[in-house]
């Protein structure tokens, strides 16, 4: 009835899920696919490598909710593969779309560019098929809707990396475009009645008969999009709820109820105690991965904890598989009794500067992350972290309300955060959010993707970038050879980089950050702090000084390496 | 008898075979492994990313023979899947070395940083079996120096990458070290002798009765290692030689045979006439992609072809399984009866600079070629192209004696060529050659790696750099989207880089070439050419100008994109 390109029937999918920007490099496999894109009012990035592009996607869908990557066949699409991986393993849903050679010329076995030589196509495909939730391979435009609603369905509802091939042939075939009006279902499946109510019925059971529960939130409340259910939670409970370090940011930090961050012997103290002696912790969407538990070192019990998940729920020790946590905590919080519920109220967490101040001048880590918190962070601030002293430092900062972490505490690929910044920034634009967009990464991490700073400057984002420089590897360091060359990089001037990359004069600022009085300047200069060009910032920390939860976690990791 | 940690067995190994720096990242799952390489007098590189160091590592081998990247798990190692794929399919031998979480964390399926979450720690090994030649999962130290062996003897005699893992509880497990004292064999295997009798005999039979034989060399000639036969064959029938793109540097183009380049419709006019005229052709290691012939645009007959290859050999339309080029070629050159040879002398190549130029102070593509092989090159330089118009034009550049070209014809990934000089101008330090490394790559194709430059500078590496600055991606332009916006870029002030990347003052210069003017007195300037520091220069030639094999290709594979 309206036929329509399968090119523009795949993006105008995309943009009906509420994508804006397509993320990608160009390569011949893919171009007539790209003249889709400005013609359906969508918005090319053109990233400066694909690797950076990949993690743009990854930042761009953890604030719009999804995204989409256009690369060439092996070359483009093998360049991203960590990316994709990453978001596979933390989560967070991509639609890898790439440009493959014709049909007909796979049916040949051609020997073209960007082949191995010897009539293969389906190499690339299939590396990717462990670490995407679905894949389609649009060969054949009569099934090419169906399988692209499918994917993006997937791609949704599992919050994974979907891969879809678009033969340079497929691309202008016709399809019938009437399917377009009908919106794909992204809506959750719901779980079986009778096994969700008795699942909620064990859940209130021991939630109200258990002394001094707590609530502890996790990656995956974040990621399969429960922070309604969470918030409510926490309103009607009023149980003290914590988050673990990839939790960061799921909950809002300035309510009543929320005590910190809970990472095993990386916590606060008063943290530590309160949950390690709850005698019932809800965890929400866990990740317990050894970075994310500083080693491994809960001290908590599986008998005294309730796991919700997206794909079951586990009390104590019994298992609910196909039971998922949305479901299930709508029902509790409808049902749980007030009357017979205890909530002992908990820590608060503040930023505590004053503990952590001393008379040097120098910037220390234990200083700067409450610093952060309490002088410079403001509500719906965007904050992306890299692995590295920041992804720790982290642990010691109070957000205001509405701020979203990013980090990528599983995966821990380095060079992610500056790629998911240019991403996330572009994404906020996109959804029309006044938000400013700030980044910490370390000076090594930063070398890695430093020049995805040039997409933000041509795409005229703002983002406010830390550098932390602190002469290489510290993280590493921590871990195994403080003074080993392998730790020490080359020596960049770090702030020049915007100017090279072509920011026009009056477009941006940077700034070289030495002392503590210069931080407490910067914090409070109201140019600085509005956000509207952007900003570049070198800040000093000494070679051998880390976060507290980075040394335990460090020292954790080199004996497990170490343990036969 | 001699007990020697596993880490070391390994790279002393790699000693052996001529490895003298290591490329790779560190990462906690490989930080013990890279205590050894100091402590064996070997170099760590520590590059800025593990694609580039991907790169480097390719580049190191093309020059040294073989080379060797060090990765951490899940992270590194795909961050460098696509340089290992293309090193697969260009023939490259690299040692991929990952280290892993321990043996004892893989068994109890531990979620660790670098992991998918799912406990299986497969997935990224998987991911290497089709690009790779041949495994090692260092798992047991009573297999590894087996193992080893086993493995890089295979990536020696494959010209291939291998993969190896090195979990961390393995490193410093100790085994024999007595079986160092014997190198691993790194002879090719030789043909079955009345197989391969059978076809000198048949070869001979077809050569000896040709009107006009020609010989073209391709790039397997090169990374299969035959060049020593290749030349003694040129010398003894005096045949006229011509090389494909990819076989670019195989030969002395200096030699009185040396005809030029074949690449179908893309070669000069003399060359393609004498190529296609020619009643027999022995075709030495070829891979006849479509980059390498113009588009699929060779108008010679199989009929009229012996292909000699590492594996087989196809005589007209009879094939010979598992019948090497060495010995069959050693024979041909012993056997051949030059009375009745008929070796009609061919087209003599030139640097054609005057039919070129023009009376415009324009730098242009059909001028500049000619002119650096005129000008600029010498002896023994190696020159790098990148995929692009670089890697077109350079067909016209006839090289002086000694030199060696690298570039990545068929697998054409942008950016190698920023990483490959790296570890070619590396490796050429490291084999003691004076020899200067020359790099041409498009301004598109640069910002996808930049950084590397600085891994250059930190090593003190003095190659001379061109950037053709020419607004973007001309290549794409010619086959889609002449004037579309993906095929633009952000205007970098490029040469400011290298101060930006940490040089020192009298470390390096830098050039901005506009006219032709500016062109011959850079290739007259002593300073220049003495190469004693790094030297950075960008040249400008038009956007939308491109060398004719580039058009001519570039029409063809958008004929084919589109071809149903
Ligand atoms: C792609 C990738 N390569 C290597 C690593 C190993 N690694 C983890 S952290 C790190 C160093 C980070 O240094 P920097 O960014 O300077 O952080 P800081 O000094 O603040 O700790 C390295 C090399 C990794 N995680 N990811
Ligand atoms: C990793 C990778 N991504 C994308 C491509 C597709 N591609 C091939 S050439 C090219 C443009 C190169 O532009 P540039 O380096 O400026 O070269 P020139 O202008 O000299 O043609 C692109 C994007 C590729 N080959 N490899
Ligand atoms: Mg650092
Ligand atoms: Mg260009």
């Amino acid at each position: 009835k309206s036929p329509i390109d399968v090119a523009e029937y795949l993006f105008t999918r995309l943009q009906q899920i509420g994508v804006r920007s397509i993320h990608g490099l160009p390569g011949d496999y893919n171009l007539v696919a790209l003249d889709y894109i400005p013609n359906l009012g969508l918005k090319w990035v053109g990233n400066v490598n694909e690797l950076n592009a990949g993690y743009a996607a990854d930042g761009y869908a953890r604030i719009k909710g999804m995204s989409a990557i256009v690369t060439t066949f092996g070359v483009g699409e093998l360049s991203t593969v960590n990316a994709i991986a990453g978001a596979y393993s933390e989560h967070v849903p991509i639609v890898h779309i790439v440009g493959m050679p014709s049909t007909a010329s796979q049916k040949d076995g051609m020997l073209l560019h960007h082949t191995l030589g010897n009539g293969n196509f389906n190499v690339f495909a299939d590396m990717n098929k462990e670490i995407s939730c679905a894949m389609a391979k649009l060969n054949d435009p009569r099934e090419a809707a169906a399988l692209i609603d499918d994917t993006l369905q997937k791609c949704w509802i599992q919050s994974r990396p979907v891969y879809i091939t678009l033969p340079t042939d497929m691309v202008q075939k016709k399809i019938e475009g009437e399917r377009l009006k009908t919106p794909i279902d992204l809506s959750f499946p719901t779980n079986d009645m009778a096994r969700e109510d008795y699942v909620v019925e064990v859940v209130l059971k021991y939630l109200q008969s258990a002394k001094n529960p707590i609530i502890l939130i996790d990656a995956c409340a974040i990621r399969h999009r429960v922070l309604e259910e969470v918030h409510d939670l926490i309103d009607k409970t009023k149980l003290p709820v914590f988050v673990t370090p990839m939790g960061k940011g799921a909950v809002n930090e300035t309510h009543p109820s929320f005590g910190g961050v809970y990472a095993g012997d990386g916590s606060q103290e008063e943290v530590q105690k309160r949950v390690e002696a709850s005698d019932l912790i809800l965890t929400i969407g866990a990740i317990k991965s050894d970075f994310n538990t500083a080693g491994f070192t809960y001290k908590t019990s599986q008998l005294n904890t309730i796991d919700f998940h997206s794909t079951h729920t586990t009390v104590r020790y019994s298992e609910y598989p196909g039971v998922s946590m949305r479901g299930v905590l709508r029902k509790v919080i409808q049902q749980v009794d007030l009357s017979k519920l205890s909530a002992v109220p908990g820590p608060k967490m503040e930023n505590k500067v004053e503990e952590n101040e001393d008379k040097s001048e120098t910037i220390t880590q234990k200083w700067i992350w409450p610093v952060v918190g309490q002088q410079f962070l403001k509500k719906d601030d965007i904050v992306i972290t890299e692995t590295g002293t920041a992804n720790f430092g982290i642990w010691e900062t109070k957000f205001p309300a509405g701020v979203t972490a990013i980090s990528q505490v599983l995966w821990g690929s380095i060079g992610y955060s500056v790629g998911a910044l240019q991403g996330a920034c572009l994404a906020a634009r996109d959804a029309g959010m006044d938000r400013r967009s700030i980044l910490f990464v370390g000076d090594g991490s930063f070398q890695l993707t430093a020049q995805e700073v040039s997409t933000m400057i041509r795409l005229g984002l703002k983002p406010i970038i830390f550098v932390i420089c602190n002469d290489g590897f510290t993280i590493e360091r921590f871990i195994h050879g403080m003074d080993a060359e392998y730790n020490d990089i080359q020596q960049w001037h770090f702030k020049d980089l915007v100017k090279v990359f072509g920011a026009k004069e009056g477009t941006y600022r940077t700034y070289q950050i030495k002392t503590k009085e210069e931080v407490t300047k910067l914090f409070a200069d109201k140019d600085f702090n509005s956000a509207d060009v952007l900003q570049f910032v070198e800040l000093y920390i000494p070679k051998k000084d880390a976060p507290r939860g980075l040394v335990l976690t460090a020292e954790a990791a080199a004996q497990r390496n170490a343990k036969e």
